[in-house]
């Protein structure tokens, strides 16, 4: 684990996303009549939300961090569903482990539902898009 | 929660695969002269293990099944590295999203190790590649 | 702890419920514009099921049980909101604990919703309603 | 989650309770000859700390914080038994779900230890007493 | 992880201890006037009995057993205070870990109540006493 | 629970060891083929680290502490292995118990490793070597 115990406490912020790819077939399956295992939408939310306060927990050498807000939306998208994850804390080092925790888990949750469905459903891509605060400063991917 | 207690107890087991893109650069650093929180392998591999022993704590519809054995291995792969997953159970329900929560928390582990050289790297995929056991058989993308 | 290994393993269901009393005023609001923290509904009863499944980690005495299946249903009811949790294993021992813990974890999970509008909000009763399995046989309050 | 990134730190406090209801043979069967399970008081009592410094973990839309104190106390009282958690933290947000959270705990780990007798006892009424600290200001029930 | 999936499902039983070694003054200290966390050995007792059922939580490469009994004892002994830890399941792999895990943890829970008195307690010896169901049979220190 | 309300936030710090104590026939065997589970020295310190982090989670009387530091070191020594564990934070009350913690969990791991070679192994110490920061000022061991 990295000592941070030397840099000041400073407002952190971190927005990740995850892709869940699904076939249009299962799209539309899911838009007529729902899944097996009920809505996604607040299952996945809640998931990522959990993934985000609990990342210290999961990934070995993170630091826990009392996290100040995450907020985490789920939506559908071109080519299937997208989970974006925002986290915040005053802290001595970054939440983007924690924001990428949270869209992961989402998508993990998402996966579980679709599964019956479609088993070959991707989760397509998870990257950190935007994170503020520390020396190391701003970084935008948007 | 789908109700498994009709289901017969059979031998489940799968595997899923999660994939870190991280650019040349970062492949070469990490080659010549490893990571600032140190050797990237045991740390996404035991996160793996973790990951599968928890899924049912961190997927809210996921059922509690005693794995009777998870490996996970890490490795260098075209574009950065792989993590893969299998799992085996023998229970009322298939391993799948144990396979891939193990995945998942490997590469996300991963990201944590990587993330101050690269704080791009991208989960680019994750996904399940086999699976047997249960009513509906076998599945397999190889 | 209670020994039960040498208790035989049988199909095990318990039903609970746990009634959040909330005022008129209150529940006239969340009709007209909801809860600051978003919709109750899935969020308690996510936390419901969430709760079966973590019984013995949070019961110092209970057993840990795989269960096969956890169904939690939120809903107004007279002079509030009602969680009603059923859960069901094939186990040497009663899941009982599991559906209480579930049905509390659902209420509290409802007054964390509601106490910006009314910090009184009250857990007026959480109780046993129903279960069968195992020696003592089948226990019915309704 | 609310965001409470704004707010300032300042000193909070929170008491719950929740009472166990129990039938008079059973209050004298206990007074008599103690519980299967040993002697609930301790165990109440550690399950209620246990709940208050978890609840970020059990409640989905909650903060996780710091706690600086918590204490527990169990007693008979007409009726049945009572838990009484009282929860301190310097924090941006509030501790009452905290302290419900730990009296819940306590009210569920007491169940778990008179089910043996009386399976219908009750958790009849768990809520906040008291708090202060923060904008909404000091709260009290008695 | 070791695969045990081949391997058939019979009764295990392991015993374990755990020696916290305390200067004679700290132990008059205590029985004259108790530690400042109360009494020890129900915290002593509880802990052990939570190291048991979150062995395979807390030990990177065990296998979660849903374990039918765990038995804490907690008592002063020559030289300090011993926590003996018995669990059994029925289960494919052995429970060595899953007791040793509860010695440990009650002798950890030992030195945090004590630790006020004696910064330099020390958990002396902590071993395996006992074990038996399984392919290697049986094995017996004492 | 000690209330730590009233004491000020200062920087803590605390290091402690274990040792698990193995037969020389037992080391040969390590050290010319390894151990049927791996290589032992990343798991050990893994586990070292995550039991650091959640040490409150395991304690029950111990405050929880966000941690700035956790570091971990698993060498042979004589008669056996030894894991060292340091640990940092910034808290109202010290991180004695966090460090404690982290060696026993690492020493665990360790015996979960080498008991297919040697049931017998013993954890044979495990202490706290030094500890800085708060009222009661510096503690050395060495």
């Amino acid at each position: 684990m990295v000592d941070v115990g030397d840099k000041p406490v400073t407002r952190r912020r971190a927005v990740a996303e995850a892709i869940v790819r699904v076939s249009a077939k299962t799209r539309r399956a899911i838009a007529r009549g729902g899944l097996p295992k009920g809505d996604f939408e607040p299952v996945a939310r809640l998931a990522a939300i959990q993934g985000a306060k609990e990342a210290a927990h999961r990934v070995p050498l993170a630091h826990p961090i009392p996290l100040t807000h995450v907020s985490a939306h789920v939506a559908p998208t071109r080519g299937g569903y997208r989970v974006e994850v925002a986290v915040s804390a005053e802290a001595k080092t970054g939440v983007e482990i924690e924001a990428l925790s949270g869209a992961l888990s989402g998508a993990l949750a998402l996966y579980d539902m679709i599964k019956g469905l479609e088993r070959g459903a991707e989760i397509a891509s998870a990257r950190l898009l935007f994170k503020e605060g520390g020396r190391s400063g701003r970084y935008g991917r948007r």
